[in-house]
């Protein structure tokens, strides 16, 4: 607490795509929240512009805080170091390059850490959400593709350059041809892209999403379920993959393909009893538990709190 | 060095099935090495008694010097916490449950560590062979099996229950079964057995092993050069499936079967040239440069030197 009396909070923000979430954390309590859509088409400055009014909304929301610092889970290649946006996909306009920290903090007037959104999922759900208390996980996103991020003795495992956790682009899943000019890779089978391209393929039939997938298959339609079968199958040879590798037996798995979880979750777990790692270890694969949440709740975890507010 | 002039080192030792090796290690200089059978088949007293005799006569090679500590290599699963061999194969005869540090300590009056071999090879390559002054390295060993042990960050990584590391049990090469049970593991495309049973499924003629392959190969077989090329794949594939999980990009590979370096190499670096990791990474993938000494010079970097040389 400052001297007068205000709470320091950090801001966790998720700038996703479509939608740009913002908590307010108060140590381990969540105070506000706010979410609004991400001008994606627009630019850097007009996306900081939307992210930061979401933040003051917060605030708002939340008298007697005062912000100490935010911290920002942002899609595609990040630079932590920097803060500094390397690489983004097309759907975001003059977003690669962009020095996000700089732009928000100016915005803000607080400190600002950046980390890619896969990352901060993995950092959320281990503070706070399914994997909460558990030093070793991996997390993995089964969205448009598949993200992945490992947590390894309590902290992010990055990897010498950077570059750890993509088991999305891991080879040995089948021979589908990937987005990345791969094939085989866990994406093919797992993302929701992926499930839908299998919907099409067995069926003729076109669909706009995995979510609908999800419905027919739901409904009872065999191609719709085998879909999510080969995904679940799929996800849970990733787990035994990083269980034989690695020794981490536990697995978070989140993204927009997860809410099907009534879909995938017994699938999954049947891969893993079928061909469990060669030690012999229980593979525990869980769901999200923060669930739209959990990005922008590992965000705030990585918000550089502490130096400013020594000097409140 | 000890007050009575004498120069303190410490042995490593490969305790391997056939074979026990024995270097003594001057900070890091060689100054004696010893060689001699294994009694596997007679029991633990018998081949520590074997393995300490080999250090006694390395020590008389070496005048001047004293022992401060020796460090053990030894196959299959051990417990480096207590020394003890939790499980061996079977050409190991009263092996699984033998407290090996505590005998071969009590046989040579000085502190013993134990390590499982494949480690104790990763950390000779990493300290004084192919990987020298890398702090990120996947170890492979081709053997009758394939072994794996990670590096990361200048330290061996055991992962929370020490059972990291085992590359030869990932799957996703293929559907063929494993010794382990499991189906389609690197090591059904790439030990020293599946490169043997490749070229008899082939061509239906018997061979002891991959030894008789690779010369068959070398002289214009094709069958057997097959072997090799889908072994090799196979190895450049485990090896871009690390760079891709870890960002690890630097392999060492050794076993009876990486002496063959000719017929794996130029194929290895074929794999990871074609189906490089997303991160476009290099990775490179280096035979063993400590051979049959691997293992022993790994050993030697555990023994607890520090303690007893500072007594002496």
């Amino acid at each position: 607490m400052g001297g007068d009396g205000l709470r320091d909070v950090v801001a966790g923000l998720d700038i996703g795509g479509t939608g740009t979430s913002v908590v307010l954390v108060d140590g381990e309590r969540v105070v506000a929240r706010q979410h609004g859509a991400t001008p994606a088409g627009e630019g850097g400055p007009a996306m900081v512009a939307a992210a930061a009014g979401l933040v003051r909304s917060a605030l708002r929301a939340a008298p007697g805080t005062r912000l100490a610092g935010a911290g920002v889970g942002a899609a595609g290649v990040v630079d932590p170091a920097t803060g500094t946006v390397v690489a983004a996909s097309d759907s975001f306009a003059g977003w690669a390059g962009f020095g996000l920290a700089d732009a928000l903090g100016d915005a803000l007037g607080v400190p600002v850490a950046v980390e890619n959104d896969v990352n901060a999922f993995a950092l959320g759900e281990a503070r706070s959400g399914a994997a909460r208390g558990l030093a070793d996980v991996l997390a993995v996103t089964l969205g448009t593709g598949v993200g992945g991020a490992l947590v390894l003795g309590g902290n992010l495992y990055r990897g010498p350059s950077g570059a750890a956790g993509e088991i999305g682009h891991v080879a040995g899943f089948g021979d589908l041809p990937c987005t990345c000019g791969g094939r085989g890779h866990l994406e093919t089978l797992a993302s929701g892209r992926a499930v839908a391209r299998a919907f099409e393929r067995a069926t003729g039939l076109a669909v706009p999403g995995a979510r609908q997938v999800a419905e027919l298959a739901r409904a009872g339609d065999g191609d719709a379920r085998r879909a999510f079968d080969d995904a679940a199958h799929a996800v849970g040879r990733a787990a035994v993959l990083v269980a034989t590798l690695l020794d981490v037996t536990d697995v978070v798995v989140g993204g927009g393909v997860a809410s099907a979880w009534d879909l995938l979750g017994p699938g999954i777990a049947a891969s893993v009893r079928r061909e469990p790692p060669v030690s012999g270890a229980d593979v525990r694969v869980a769901p999200s538990a923060l669930g739209r949440e959990a990005v922008a709740l590992g965000a705030a975890t990585v918000a550089p709190a502490g130096a400013l507010s020594l000097l409140g």
